[in-house]
C-alpha cells in the first residue's frame, strides 16, 4: 500500500472534523434572525464586521445546508433543512429583480438591492440553492425557481445577452471565456441530480458546453486557456494568454462528472491529463508551494495585482478534483498531489484559534516560520472572509 | 546637522538617476510609431506585452514630458516636447466620446474604446495632460480641451451625476469619497499653475473641496476616513471603516499645497500632522516595512484581497509628501520619515537587471533575502506594470 493511502482515514478525519466545526460556527452565527438570510462577513469570535449579504455566499450558504442534508445522514435533521430555508426564504424575497430576471449581486442586511452584475453567475447559484432545496423539501416553487432560470440563463448564453446590459465598444475583442461553458456543466449536474429524466432536455447544450470547454485547451494540449477567439484560436496580448490554473482544474472536476455520466473514456482523460494534471503542474507553486491565482503562460508578468496570491477556494476546488480522478484512475501519483494540497492547506490554515478560519482563508507566500508568529500576523493573515465578488 | 539631513544629497541623486533612466528607457520602447499613443505594457528588456492603451497611464506619461520640459532645464528639448506631443494627438483623437464629453478607461492598439468607467478619472488625468501640454506649447487648444472638461466635471460631482451612467439602487448608502474633493484639488492646482489668473474662477471650488476632504478626519483627529456620510458621519460596515494610508497622504500633499498659496498655517497643520503623518503612522508595517494598501480601522479583516500589498506608488506618493512637509517645517522627524521610506523603496525595487523596474514596481512582504534570489523569483516579484484600473 502507498504511503499516502494509508493517509486516507487521517484525510478523512480531519476534514470530517473541520466540516463539522464549520458548519456548527456558521449556524450559530451567520442567521440574520431579524430581516432573514446570513450575515456573511463574520470575524473569528463570530461577531459580524459587516452586514452586506452577497448573493453568491447567500446562495451557496443555502446549497450548502441542503446538499448536507440530502447527502449525509448525520445532517439529516430539521435544524439543517430549517436553516436553509431560512436562506433560501430572504432569496426568494430580495434576491431577483421583478422586472428583468436578474439577480442581484450584493444586498443590505434589510434585502435592498446593493449592486448588479452584467455576468450570470449570481443566477447560477441562485439556480444553484433552489435546485438542491427542491431535492430536501419537494417544494415544487423551488424547482420551478431553478428551471426558470436555467431558460433564463440559457437565453442569455446562447440567443441573446442584451439583457445582462453589457456595453459593447467597437475596440473589444470577440471572446470566450472558460467560465461560461463550465458554469452551465455544473448547472446541467445540478439540475440532472434533481431529477435524472431532465437529462434529454439538456442533452445538446451539455454537447455544446463539452465543445466550448475543449476549445480552451491550446498550445498542443500544454496549457488551458482561460479566454480564447469564438473560433477556437489564442487571443493576443495578456487576456490571451491568460491561464487560471485552479479555475482550470475545477473545470477538469465537472467535466470529469460528465464523462463519468457518459461512460466516455476519451472525456475523461481529457478531464484528468489535460484540465487537472497539466493546470496542477502549471499552477503549483514548487518554492513556497500552493497554486498561484492568475498565470501568464509566456512568463510575462500578469496585469491582476492578485495574481499570485494563494486563495483558498482553488486549494479545495484541487483537492476535490484531485481525489475524484484519484477515484476514478487509482492511479497513486494522483494521491500523491491531493495530499500535497491537503499538507499545504493544513500547515497554512491559523485554526488554533478560532472555528471559522479553516472555512474562508487567504494564504500567504511567507514560510511556515511566520505563520506561528503572533496574533496581529495571525490576523493579518486572515485577511479575507468571502470570495470577493468582481464587478 | 541630523543624520538624515547628510543624506539629501545622496537622495538627490539616486532619485534623479532613476528619472534619467526611466525617461529613456519609456521614451525608447513605448512610443507606438505606428498607431501613435504610448504602449504601456512593457517588459524589463523593452519588448511589449500588451497592446492596450489605458488612458490613465497615457494621460500621465504626456503630463510627464510635459511637466518635465516646463520645469526641469535638462529635459527642455524638442524630443521631450514631441514625445509629449506624439501621446496628446493620440488622446485628442480617440480617448474622448464626442456624444457624452466621457472619457474612455481603455482603448486598443489602433485607438478604438475598450472600456468606459463610470467616475470622473480617466476625465481628470486628460485634462491634466492637456492643461501641462498648453504650458509647454502656448498651443490654444490644448487649454481648451483642458478647460472644457474642468467645466464638464464640475457639473458631474456639483450638478448633475447622471451623464456618468451609474445605476442607483434601493440599497446603496450615501456617502461621499475623499478621492473626488482631493482629485479636484488636484486639478485645481494644475490649472492655476497653467494660468494663475483662473485662481479667481475656482476660488470656490476650492473652498468646497477644503471643506469636503476635512469631513474625513474622523474618530478625534485619529484617522481618515476614505468614505463617510454626506453629513460628515463616520458610516457603517466595512466601508464605513476603511482607510487607505497612501491616498490620505497623497490628499494631505495636495492640500498643504493649497495651504501653502493660501498661507493658512491652520490648514498646512491638517495637511501635515492629521493627513500625512496620523495616516502614515497608522499605515506603516512596523514588521516588514512598507504602506499597507487598505486598513479597516477597527482591525477588522479588509475585504479587498490586495489590502496588504505594498504597492510602488503609496510609496512614491509619501516620499513626495513628506518632503514636501520638512521643507515646509524643517522638521528633522519629517526627514527621518522620508528617509525610512526611501531606504523601503531602494532596499526592494529590483533594479540592478532592468531600466524599467524603477517606475513600475509592487513590493512585496518577502524578506530581503529572497529579493536577491533568483531570475524567476525576480520575475515574480516585478508583478505590475501598470496601476490596475478598477472598473
Amino acid at each position: 500500500m502507498g504511503e499516502q493511502k494509508k493517509r486516507l482515514q487521517e484525510f478523512l478525519d480531519k476534514i470530517r472534523r473541520d466540516l463539522d466545526r464549520t458548519i456548527e460556527f456558521w449556524s450559530k452565527y451567520s442567521l440574520d434572525k431579524e430581516h432573514g438570510g446570513y450575515f456573511i462577513c463574520l470575524a473569528n469570535d463570530g461577531h459580524v464586521y459587516d452586514e452586506t449579504k452577497y448573493t453568491w455566499l447567500e446562495s451557496r450558504q443555502v446549497w450548502m445546508y441542503a446538499r448536507l442534508y440530502n447527502e449525509l445522514e448525520r445532517f439529516k435533521t430539521p435544524e439543517i433543512l430549517a436553516t436553509a430555508e431560512h436562506g433560501a426564504q430572504f432569496l426568494l424575497m430580495h434576491m431577483k429583480r421583478k422586472d428583468t430576471g436578474k439577480c442581484y449581486l450584493s444586498l443590505n442586511r434589510e434585502g435592498l438591492p446593493v449592486k448588479e452584475q452584467r455576468t450570470i453567475y449570481s443566477e447560477c447559484f441562485y439556480l444553484m440553492a433552489m435546485s438542491e432545496l427542491h431535492r430536501a423539501t419537494g417544494n415544487q416553487q423551488y424547482r420551478d425557481e431553478a428551471i426558470d432560470m436555467m431558460k433564463q440563463i440559457l437565453h442569455w448564453v446562447l440567443v441573446d445577452d442584451s439583457g445582462l446590459g453589457r456595453k459593447k465598444l467597437a475596440g473589444n475583442m470577440p471572446a470566450d471565456t472558460l467560465a461560461v461553458p463550465m458554469m452551465l456543466l455544473c448547472l446541467i449536474e445540478q439540475l440532472t441530480t434533481m431529477d435524472p429524466d431532465l437529462a434529454s432536455s439538456y442533452a445538446d447544450t451539455e454537447q455544446w458546453c463539452l465543445s466550448q470547454v475543449t476549445k480552451h485547451v491550446q498550445r498542443d494540449g500544454s496549457v488551458i486557456l482561460e479566454n480564447v477567439s469564438p473560433d477556437g484560436k489564442e487571443l493576443p496580448g495578456c487576456q490571451g494568454r491568460l491561464t487560471v490554473p485552479g479555475h482550470a482544474i475545477e473545470a477538469g472536476w465537472f467535466l470529469l462528472q460528465r464523462a463519468q455520466k457518459l461512460k466516455d473514456p476519451t472525456l475523461k482523460s481529457l478531464a484528468i491529463d489535460k484540465f487537472i494534471l497539466t493546470s496542477f503542474n502549471r499552477g503549483w507553486d514548487t518554492k513556497y508551494g500552493g497554486l498561484f491565482y492568475f498565470l501568464d503562460v509566456d512568463g510575462e508578468s500578469p496585469v491582476q495585482l492578485e495574481w499570485d496570491m494563494k486563495l483558498w477556494w482553488p486549494h479545495n476546488e484541487a483537492m476535490i478534483a484531485l481525489l475524484m480522478a484519484y477515484i476514478e484512475r487509482r492511479d497513486a501519483d494522483l494521491l500523491e498531489k491531493f495530499s500535497t494540497v491537503f499538507n499545504y492547506c493544513y500547515s497554512h490554515v491559523h485554526s488554533r484559534n478560532a472555528a471559522a478560519r479553516v472555512c474562508f482563508h487567504v494564504f500567504d507566500n511567507q514560510k511556515n516560520e511566520d505563520s506561528n508568529d503572533n496574533d496581529t500576523q495571525d490576523l493579518h493573515q486572515h485577511r479575507n472572509s468571502s470570495r470577493r465578488p468582481g464587478t
